[in-house]
């Protein structure tokens, strides 16, 4: 278990906050997160977005630390479901036609 | 760096598509891949959407793999902004009070 | 009660369809539309992306569709929302500033 | 053109702020208005979350807000694509299949 989850369950069994994640609401929390994220560039473009360097370390660390406590509850490692999607997208999209 | 970090790395760069990753297009692909994720709950409850475990773990590798790429665009550790995160949750929300 | 609206009613009464719509999966629903709305938007300008009509229509008419639906369920009456929230704004934004 | 659309498009036109909406960020709009009406109902169950019932009406609202001026930037007639849609949707879905 990688240092990031480790914290991240600490963090949640130190609270008791692991009944309460049910995954439902857990993949509605990484889509709120993932949408605080996005709002950081509402009506903005990349560059001057990229200014809010705080803001933005925050809430994509948001939507990781979600999605790391997604992949507990389902018994994901990390590591292993981002190789195995890379694979597939790796013979979806060849090198060669790129 | 680590390995999901070298590997996504790696397979943008072979493709040459990082001139393609604006940071504000990221963001919005990491509001879609969180949504395809939400997606397998809907009209669901938790327990009903867990057996789609395939579908799972690639949806939920597709928030992970584009919040890396925002990462590393950003010059961002992502094992750093999550332990700075967390610490700021844990001002917020401390363990006494929970 | 509007034309659209009767229209949104007959459609799921007509197939039983009430019964499944929780106010909570149609919350989700709308942000699903809306995010299908988006895709459409991924990796382009606006410019672009206006040149698919179509699928705009569609999707567009999908986020309407679910807001209607939500509306319905919760008694609300969609003109009376929308002027109510244009006078709150009216008041956070007045014209003199802009 | 319906009352609402009027309202809105006065709305807008009184702040000079058609220059501004830009469609990829209405559509970016549209999506983070949908995630705060969903988040109105994150952790809770639909029973709970309908005892919010002003917070309910104003991202509603937000949510058709701005998808009437999507609909308006892009020259769709609001019940014409809510009407072809669920034609479309009717054939998709048969009644005598339901």
């Amino acid at each position: 278990m990688t240092d990031s989850m480790l914290r991240i369950n600490q963090f949640r069994d130190e609270r008791n906050w692991r009944q309460f994640h049910d995954e439902k609401d857990l993949a509605i929390s990484i889509s709120l997160e993932a949408n605080e994220l996005l709002e950081l560039f509402q009506w903005k473009t990349s560059e001057e977005a990229k200014g809010n360097s705080e803001r933005l370390k925050e809430e994509l660390a948001d939507v990781l630390i979600y999605s790391y406590m997604m992949a507990d509850n389902l018994g994901f490692n990390i590591d292993d479901i981002i190789a195995e999607k890379l694979i597939k997208n790796a013979r979806k999209y060849p090198v060669s036609k790129s």
